[in-house]
């Protein structure tokens, strides 16, 4: 079959590998219709961080239709429609009974020496845990629905974890920092928590123009301390939740820097350096949050996008076909697009 | 008036200053009677973080007498035994309302240019809001008595601090991070709120069995990883509350790999160094702390040591009058003592 493998930075290629298979009795063999580029598939693209191994193949972002199933599934049959959170999880232990999939004591991510997104196919451990069936009247032949699902992958379900880690509920104030994919889901997800004031920090307009239709009601294009002291301002002394969705040292500082003093940082920014705490310490910020378990998160955010109340639909910017996903990187690198859909098929 | 003055790293001496006065309407005067050595006071000390400037008054835990108070001073009289929490507020701000008074709006921290507590007077800004009276009968005569009550300026609260923002309950497990007064404190605070086990980490014989006498059921010797696999081997994969009370990058990197995935690190050392954040994301560990508003604990935790359910004093293992202050300093940062007590006019 056909899947991206990454060979070292700036090299990701699409070519053949050997055939999806069931290999254990609680797997289901995935025929991919759609994948993601993710942020942080980026990461190993820019040399900055290996995740994926050298050859290794891409991807954790994916939806498709199960082609077939081990002995021991026991809710999914061949031809449902699923939808695959960024890592899978066997649903039945304590992190995962405890909604931490991502902390599941049999789970793991997709790539590497395993099947990627960015592929064919997909043999997907421990299905009935992992894969969210979709009704069957969906029809993603509307790009629109097939997009807005396909955020549920990672980019939604993380931006919703900021937004729970951050304790935002309704009539709150809320900041943003990153217009990125993830960015740009919290502040849909800070909406649909019911928070009244939005302020989206960013540096790129048509992102921020998103931002705006998906509930942001201030925006701050200022960077580092002049991003903080204008937040502050806006604030009588910073914000009571702030998102930090980029991961720098630097997002970092600005997030704890707009936080109101025992306010809360709801974080979900992958940390690639270290972060300096003293602000943190002197004005008592929380640090809530990490790796979204978006397997938790998929059935209620599928409701609201089923019902046409949530539409993170545009940030995906860029659609795809399988033999393409190398140059999406090099447009998502490029920051010509904000996230690309990969629909398999397509061309 | 004698006071104790920073010249530079290991150069703290006690000279003349010009006598404390009244300046401000808000202000009271207090005469020390008992003032503590902290082990933030040995960052300049050992030259890794200057905190008071040069030439610079130091200490900012100290109990007194009121000599006099200021025209607006409503609730103190002179002659009434106070408490010093290591920080002012002026007890009305929203902050101070909402029990961050290392927040308030109006307030700062002893020392520097203004009086430090390591003399024999200080004025006390805000006075209503900082300083906390104690009842007419307690009698400082008694060392044990004077001694507990004189970590209510700092550690216990401290301690305390560190329990409330880890969300420790009765019944939980609990890791302690660090054997040092806040550390011990922290035990201590532990098992007043109820932990039923509580594992104290640390390197010094002498202080652990300290932190056994406070109430840990565990002690961990070993160092780093050592230490944290040896913590998740005793709570099968980590406690669900661990308090930080060092603040190195390898001390909060020990307790952020001694929580349990989804747990909670209550943080109270001050993060001297910038700190790994890559676990936290990956096992959604939250980061609650701070600086401890011990203004807000002072209350409670001194009913419980009037009432005997509360005896901190252990941690004060060193006695010396003003004059040898700076000989306390070289016994901390020697370790030969691990937190001395000032009390003026000893000999």
């Amino acid at each position: 079959m056909r899947a991206t493998v990454y060979h070292g930075p700036r090299d990701v290629r699409v070519e053949e590998v050997p055939d999806a298979t069931i290999r254990e009795p609680t797997d289901a063999l995935v025929r991919v219709t759609h994948a993601c580029i993710c942020g942080s598939d980026l990461w190993p693209y820019r040399g900055e961080l290996e995740i994926y191994g050298r050859p290794g193949r891409t991807g954790h972002e994916f939806m498709g239709i199960v082609e077939a199933v081990g002995s021991e599934v026991a809710t999914l049959l061949p031809g449902q429609r699923v939808i695959a959170p960024f890592a899978y999880s066997d649903g039945t232990c304590d992190y995962c009974h405890g909604g931490l999939q991502t902390s599941c004591r049999s789970g793991g991510y997709w790539g590497g020496a395993d099947d990627g997104g960015q592929g064919e196919a997909v043999r997907a451990p421990l299905a009935d845990g992992t894969l969210v069936a979709l009704p069957e009247e969906v029809d993603l032949s509307d790009p629109r629905l097939a997009a807005a699902l396909a955020t549920l992958t990672d980019v939604m379900g993380t931006g919703h974890h900021a937004v729970l880690a951050a304790g935002v509920a309704p009539g709150a104030t809320v900041a943003v920092v990153g217009d990125g994919a993830v960015g740009l889901c919290a502040v849909l997800a800070a909406r649909r928590a019911g928070a009244e004031r939005i302020i989206a920090l960013g540096h790129h307009p048509d992102r921020l123009a998103i931002a705006r239709t998906f509930g942001a009601t201030d925006l701050v294009t200022d960077r580092g301390a002049d991003a903080v002291a204008r937040v502050r301002e806006m604030t009588d002394g910073g914000a009571p939740h702030v998102l930090e969705c980029v991961g720098t040292a630097g997002s970092f500082a600005t997030a704890i820097g707009a936080a109101r003093a025992g306010g809360t940082v709801g974080h979900v920014g992958v940390p690639a350096e270290p972060v300096d705490l003293l602000d943190v310490h002197v004005r008592n910020v929380r640090l809530i949050g990490g790796v979204a378990p978006v397997r938790a998160y998929i059935p209620e955010l599928l409701a609201d996008i089923l019902a046409g109340r949530l539409d993170p639909s545009p940030v995906l910017d860029l659609t795809i076909p399988l033999e393409e996903v190398p140059a999406g990187y090099a447009a998502m690198d490029e920051r010509r697009s904000i996230k690309a859909l990969v629909v398999m098929g397509a061309s």
